[in-house]
């Protein structure tokens, strides 16, 4: 998939130019430095030899059809290059050519030009409006930019191309900063981030994929997809962006909650993608993937020559739910007999800082046995008779022979620097911060408990799609969006959920009548489409004892709605059994993403919800797995479990709304969004009773 | 203060040697090449001549008294050395040796002679088991480390001699990171940070104070002299160590949420201390201080020649609470006039990728003049075209006539270095990493809101100490140290609380009698200085209505506590008035730190303090600012303010309570651990009721 990208047996450069300076120029050039091995075409209809290359004015004349090609011309003549293409059947084209939707209204324009001759001809294209990409292993290097990054095991693409030069700086300085492939994604016209997901996962060139993205289009399938990339091998992931849900209206408490920020997090984590916070993590993580071994576990062992740097590691490990490894009393002992008598030989294990290389040698060899460490920290500081050459060959070799995974600190710059250098060449990351390699063991136990977590299992509950159809074209058929709450009674039934007993009474003397079939004491609601949060209103009475209590309620409450709401159209009150409210009030609700659709809520309920913003969110559809982990996520889940006493809340139930309200929102992708606030959760095997649920239906 | 230490006129050094390879070498070495221009002697009775100084076999032998004496020779001679200091009348001495504290039992003991010794003489002393100190601007190296740093404007103290090496090594191979002083606090004997931040408060050398600590042993003088400190220069500190709370027993609610963690976060922040995450933040931050000016308000201007670092930089800005400035109208008009029509003239100002030095001197001008603009970043990636050490300059200059701080994110590494090594001759710090720069931002603003804060006010409410002084006696005199209800409303009275109605009763005639004075309805608790948790045991009756109802629940309540703790004392129950319920619960307590002090807690009270932990800290004693603060702090501080058309609580009466009990616990030290839980907060104007206090004294 996408092999012509990247393993083209022959490319053609339209553009490709010999005069210095000019971005065809530059294109060609590094195709060549690169070593490309083969053939290579030139397509310039005002030179004859390029570079030593024949040059053909089109690709038309070519006697060959080669695999990809790259187009480096001005924006209006990328249409016709394209055609040609496409004429000639070239499958691959890499459009490197500015002035396209990122150029204003008439760049969109184009650029649906250039997509629509793409589909036309079944070519798929990456970018336009990118550096290019390039392949260290074919080689392959179709960019502008200032050389080839050494070659390594990690696959990287960017929404900016000016990153990746920033990074190709970088990684052309350093040692230990290799890629496998490197591509800019530009425009995204085409080829997305998801496509390149897709292509990279069995690359057995690459061990990590990286990106730096400003947005995903397809949520849902950005989602599916990554869910089974990120099975094989990690997805690391940098999105930048400032939410702009501040500018959104909203009229719902779930909607308040929940902004695309959360819409990501949530998404990011259901493909089982990391989302690093900022660049330097995405390539301290990164690096530490490529090399070396995943950890197994969360047991860390540190070896230093200096106990500062040894606690600051451990702090670290330990805020980001790490631990220290606790050794076997045989690896103490060893360790105490070999270490002199002023080191410690408990972890952090602090060969002291006269350590020579063999020292170190011989710690590092004791821990990495003992069966209760998952992973390696080597801390070294520049100390005044630190053997810096011999401590990173040290800790290379024994990286060699275990499978666990070895980290390096060497601190500092000028010494620090040449023990990196050796590190690299056994493929040991090094960090010139022990905080950064904690960071790094870090992300990669999140990647394991995301990748081996269960697949999210399918649940399909028996429902009345056809009742809730029927609700939502009487609503549209009235011009409304908000739907009612006899209305919403309907759906929730529909769907299984369970209700607090309630009719509708058109008038008091009704009220009455279905209070004494219902039985005292009784609520009463105001039923209007009009008026959401009944309450504001004075639209709701409890505890009503009587007949005459009820009729009594019944004209003021009415009375008070068409006082305070004068043009809302009122149908009455709902009169309904006062259920028990010895539960907890939790909230169910969901919001549409524009990214990554139905975004659905969970969290502490009734005022609460407002003041603390306890909740947590999944992408609909999701699994029991996602449910039973929602009720976990949220900080008053001890809540939940039962304090002081009280029994625990009904988890069962609570799961299986949130199944179901995931599968109505999928259903009905015309529900915008949703709220049940409260859902009066009893103790275990008493339920849940949806006490008010609101739906607003799209415009 | 101090200035012998940095400022010598003469300095000894004690075990100096002429053999390469020995401490007393190289510390002798050091302080020739750093050009100390004092008067030098080596101290060692072995030699005649070390380096070409003449060496004295002893202290006593020198022509003169030097201001300052080092000692680098083995623990066991360090004392009788220490002495031959104080009879020459040295007042100032750096114990370079180790083999003390840190070294065990005897170690302990040999330093407590060298404390006695120094006090003997008056001599302060710094260490020991040091790397020694250095003042780049004297100039002073009498250290055993692999050079000296260049000169800079930081202050640097360090509890970890090895994690300055490595600091070290940055240092010289890095052309932005000097150092006025660089200490090694060692084992910290005499000479604390407490009196280094002291000493360097008003060293003009010295712009920003910097320390890496593992703990404050005396945490109420670390927060008063760090208040006064920082109202002149930044403090940073980095403190490392994981919190040992967990192997503590605590009893109380407020015991089992702070731990020293929260003291050391609330000392800090008390002591106006910016409490830094990890190493490279505190350089980072430290850098920015050094040498630019203060951020003066939270409107930042990004000019960069690549969209995605702004984004990204942009984020960390806003997670930190600053933000990007909205430029003048006028300056817009200004950017859009001068810059190409694809650029952005909004903030981030996007220069565009073809951005030559002159494009972005010119941007830089327009933004640094508008008002709105507090502080400026300036992006560069290395592309085809940009100009590194063009753009460096033009950055530079800005920054020379500009009041305002402006940081420089070059990318990359090779590239980047030109640029970073120009800028540095400017006096600008770089950041390889946008996100860097925008944290640097956020500790400046920090650091403001931190200085500019008002003294707390100290307040001082007219108590009875004697009646407190009495209860606690009559605990201590029976062997207790749990404080009963009812001598916990006797404190509670003392210092000003309002507290519900209430009489113990010893037998239910005495409890029927009493509820017929205070008025139905009634609540009757169990009183006995053995049942902390009265709930749990059933001894608690509410909502008692008449005088059957009375005499049934004492009974009742009796017999529970007696079946449920067997041996508890009982003295009867308390009988009292069932106050309103319709208030906020929340929590006011206090535990001991063992570093700071009284460690004051308040937050949501009730069944949530023990789920959501949503508390705040302050070590008493502390103002009203401080009390006004706490208030605010809390996540569900929007429930104080009144939420749904709730009233607001009374905020007047909560200040005043923590006021209060901060009053209480500075007054008592004996109170080990003080509980309000809760404190029931009406709405404003109507007060607050300690509903269950309780305290612990010291065993």
């Amino acid at each position: 998939m996408l092999e012509a990208f990247f393993q083209p047996k022959a490319v053609a450069i339209i553009g490709a130019s010999a005069t210095e300076g000019k971005l065809g120029h530059s294109v060609l050039a590094n195709c060549i430095d690169a070593g490309y091995k083969g053939n290579l075409y030139p397509i310039n209809p005002k030179a004859d030899v390029i570079c030593g290359y024949k040059a053909y004015p089109s690709v038309l004349d070519l006697p060959e059809t080669p695999d990809l090609a790259v187009i480096v011309i001005p924006y209006n003549h990328v249409p016709a290059a394209l055609r040609e293409c496409g004429e000639k059947g070239i499958l691959a084209v890499v459009i490197i050519s500015a002035g396209f939707r990122e150029a204003g209204k008439e760049g969109v324009e184009r650029e649906r030009e250039v997509v629509k001759i793409a589909k036309q001809y079944n070519i798929r294209v990456i970018g336009p409006n990118v550096l290019g990409i390039i392949d260290t292993a074919t080689p392959l290097n179709v960019t502008f930019a200032a050389g080839t990054p050494p070659r390594g095991k990690i696959a990287f693409m960017s929404q900016s191309g000016a990153l990746q030069t920033a990074i190709l700086d970088w990684s052309l300085a350093s040692d230990d900063l290799g890629f496998s492939k490197f591509v800019s994604l530009g425009n995204k016209a085409d080829v997305s981030e998801i496509d390149l997901m897709q292509a990279w996962a069995d690359d057995p060139e690459s061990s990590v994929i990286l990106a730096y993205i400003e947005g995903v289009p397809n949520g849902q399938e950005f989602i599916h997809v990554g869910r089974e990339v990120s099975r094989k091998k990690p997805i690391l992931v940098l999105k930048s962006g400032v939410t702009e849900s501040g500018s959104r209206a909203v009229s719902s408490h779930t909607g308040s909650l929940a902004g695309s920020e959360q819409a990501y997090d949530a998404g990011f984590y259901q493909a089982g993608v990391l989302r690093m916070d900022n660049l330097q993590d995405l390539f301290d993580s990164a690096r530490a993937f490529a090399d070396q071994p995943l950890l197994s576990g969360k047991r860390i062992a540190i070896i230093t020559n200096a106990g500062g740097p040894g606690i600051l590691a451990t702090d670290t490990l330990e805020r980001n739910g790490l631990h220290l490894a606790r050794f076997e009393a045989d690896t103490l002992q060893k360790l105490k007999a070999y270490l002199p008598d002023a080191a410690s030989a408990n972890n952090p294990v602090d060969v002291l800082g006269d350590a020579l290389g063999e020292r170190y040698a011989e710690a590092l060899e004791m821990v990495a046995q003992d069966p209760n460490v998952d992973g390696l920290l080597c801390i070294v500081t520049p100390q005044a008779m630190t053997e810096i050459e011999e401590t990173a060959h040290a800790i290379g070799k024994v990286s060699q022979h275990t499978s666990k995974p070895v980290f390096g600190a060497f601190m500092g710059e000028a010494r620090a620097k040449d023990g990196e250098k050796i590190l690299s060449s056994y493929d040991v990351p090094n960090y010139r911060f022990p905080e950064q390699a904690a960071k790094a063991f870090a992300a990669m136990r999140d990647y394991r408990l995301l990748r081996d977590r269960p697949d999210a299992e399918a649940v399909e509950f028996d429902v009345d799609r056809a009742a809730v159809r029927e609700v939502f074209e009487k609503v549209r058929s009235e011009g409304r969006v908000s739907v009612g709450e006899a209305e919403a009674r309907r759906v929730a039934e529909a769907y299984g959920l369970q209700l607090p007993q309630s009719k509708l009474a058109a008038t008091a003397d009704e009220a009455v009548a279905f209070a004494n079939e219902i039985g005292y004491p009784i609520v009463l609601k105001i039923a209007s489409p009009d008026i959401l949060h009944k309450t504001d209103v004075g639209g709701v009475k409890v505890n009503l004892n009587s007949a005459a209590d009820v009729r009594d309620a019944f004209d003021l409450i009415v009375y008070r709605a068409t006082r305070y709401v004068p043009d809302a159209r009122i149908w009455g009150c709902l009169v309904q059994e006062m259920v028990s409210m010895d539960g907890i009030e939790v909230l169910v609700g969901m919001n549409r993403d524009p990214q990554f659709g139905p975004l659905v809520t969970f969290g502490l309920g009734g005022i609460l919800v407002e003041v603390l913003k306890d909740v947590t969110f999944r992408i609909a559809p999701f699994g029991r797995q996602d449910a039973e982990a929602m009720l976990d996520e949220i900080r008053a889940t001890a809540l939940l479990r039962g304090v002081r006493g009280r029994p625990p809340a009904d988890r069962e139930a609570m799961v299986e709304i949130l199944l179901r309200i995931g599968q109505l929102v999928t259903d009905f992708p015309e529900v915008v969004e949703m709220d049940i606030n409260p859902l009066m959760v009893y103790e275990s095997g008493r339920g849940a009773i949806t006490l008010d649920m609101r739906l607003v239906l799209k415009d």
